[in-house]
């Protein structure tokens, strides 16, 4: 292979030789350096680092995180929450309307044997299934009211946080505050004022609080395109995922640089069948098909000036090179590396990672691959 | 649950209780009859099935494909192969252009010892591969040459699988024959005429085959939203996959009706938080996020008419009830059923299905899920 065909070192083929491809590649340092980026962010900005872990699902990024500074862990499922759990992480967040049916009840009481656990909570129904099946008062549970922000997905109006605080106070729930996710960040521009949608809904959440009579101490937002435009005025804690990894999508909005990502797919070109296309042996089952309008392409080819991966199936990635001068255009049997577009669902297709720092390689597991309930 | 909310009973929630959602549920009775359908379907017309494995992953629905007839099975991967080869499956047809690393080269090597082995290939690269790494002449492997109808995806002109053809013979490869795929099915109304184009570009590749003096015994086409339509003077051999489950792809393409589906995603309503939308617990890393521009919304929520899944993130399904009469949008904690839109993408998401036939229920592994190199 050309030196031009990778143009960043980091995934160029001799350092990533032996592994039948294609497969998830990370760059120790650079995960490091993300992390250890954001965290002296938060800490600048006197706000709580709580990572969400259903980017990477993997323990040991999660170590990396808490030991870099970050203070618990936010997860997406009580399926997530119980992997963290079995290996030791101690305080942790379902960022979720968590609904307790008896099973899932059943589960949250045996989390809160070795751990701190918050929910989240968006209506009486929820808190009723929590005092149903006894939970509420448990001395190691708290709830955090979701708030919506803009988003129209979950949560209640930050107006009337105040009183379904009060309802899960008066039924013995320790109300922590608020939260919410601002996740129209994701387009163009938009982080900036993702985070003052968040800052504003946060803020009338803890007035609504005060107008019940109840203290709101955490107010907790955040998302990768946004957090660092955080108003550490009203928030108290965020909780990005993706930038730990970062991906094409976060390139496109401009929150990161390509030499910020440290997740690649190492892919082998297993055909070249015409001039203007070749086809690579990774397709939408290990690039994900997340394909947001303001990315271009199925994840960005790296070292190939005008090349594109233009269309994918599950098995094939055809990249259209007929905007490429011919003499850099890759041959059949040599490796590209493709940024995915979105980390999170890229690593919820693996079971496991390979990794690299400096001359050693090893690979983790992605313990909570698929752990959606 | 109102008996309106879920209108299939075959996905009702009395019939899958204490399974935590969301999950994948399988209808058995449905997945047998979409398999005799088919089979019954190519043993009137004289073409082999070889059902495509890489939609379900799952031993025993090709076992149960091979028991109602189907020849051999059709697999994406070396990593497919070895887990049905796992398990006894001795037929095996690699519809891909396998690139014969070193690694790749000796797994091959391995499948022999127990399986006939087929392999896709589309370049004098992929038969020096095979050369170099000794498959070349052994008595079980052989190969078929992929051809392209109009995908532009993988394969020679079919004017040129001869001089391949010819290519392969001289290096000591058997040459069974010729493939396509004919993908541009994938479109509504596309079915007839893209069976039209396998049958075009399959009917030539044999010509060109005749030009240099190779018998080309096995003409192989086939995708679920064509192989009806397969012109049997010229295909020998079909290989749909998705023909088994069907999704809502499928309906949207008019190939299949909703009660031909065998296979639902179970999700329970967590949110309820406007009069407009209501959130479900499958999002992306359960549906899927492919989404064809024919279909309408991530899935097909059933029982609840008018309403549509809108929008998607990683655990949120959110559903648009605007247009829903109020009596029959569903609750907080009622589960629905979710029609997913690619069966093949969805399956890979999942570690299990569960299966219910009649009064019982089980479950099955997705053996072969992730194995993508």
């Amino acid at each position: 292979m050309s030196d031009s065909v990778v143009a960043d070192e980091r995934w160029s083929a001799d350092r990533w030789q032996d592994i039948a491809t294609p497969f998830l590649a990370v760059d120790l340092p650079t995960l490091r350096r993300n992390v250890a980026r954001a965290q002296a962010l938060c800490d600048d900005g006197g706000v709580r680092l709580r990572p969400h872990v259903k980017t990477h699902k993997i323990p040991e990024v999660a170590r990396l995180q808490v030991d870099a500074g970050a203070r618990g862990l936010t997860l997406a499922t009580v399926g997530e929450a119980e992997c963290f759990a079995d290996v030791g992480f101690d305080d942790l967040f379902i960022a979720y309307p968590v609904l307790a049916t008896p099973d899932v009840g059943t589960r949250v009481q045996r989390l809160l044997e070795t751990a701190d656990v918050i929910l989240g909570v968006d209506s009486r129904d929820g808190v009723d299934a929590l005092v149903r099946h006894g939970l509420a008062t448990h001395p190691r549970l708290s709830v955090l009211v979701e708030v919506e922000c803009g988003l129209r997905r979950t949560g209640v109006a930050p107006e009337e946080a105040g009183t379904l605080a009060a309802y899960a106070a008066e039924h013995g729930l320790t109300v922590g505050g608020v939260f919410t996710f601002p996740g129209q960040a994701y387009a163009v521009g938009a982080g900036k004022p993702a985070a003052e949608d968040e800052a504003r809904a946060l803020s009338r959440a803890a007035e609504a609080f005060t107008a019940v009579g109840l203290p709101c101490p955490v107010r907790s937002g955040g998302a990768t395109p946004s957090y660092e435009a955080t108003d550490t005025t009203v928030v108290t804690e965020t909780r990005p995922g993706v930038y730990a990894f970062q991906d094409a999508q976060q390139v496109a909005l401009g929150t990161a640089a390509t030499s910020d990502v440290a997740l690649a797919v190492v892919t082998t070109v297993v055909s070249t069948p015409a001039p203007d296309r070749l086809v690579l042996d990774a397709g939408s089952k290990v690039l994900a098909a997340d394909r947001p309008a303001y990315v271009d392409g199925h994840g960005m080819l790296l070292g190939v000036p005008g090349a594109r991966v233009d269309r994918i199936w599950e098995h094939h990635g055809v990249v259209d090179v007929s905007g490429v001068d011919p003499s850099d255009v890759p041959r059949t049997g040599d490796r590209v590396a493709v940024l995915p577009n979105h980390a999170c669902t890229a690593i919820n297709l693996a079971d496991r990672v390979h990794v690299r720092d400096g001359d050693e390689r090893g690979t983790w597991s992605v313990a909570a691959r698929g752990m959606n309930g």
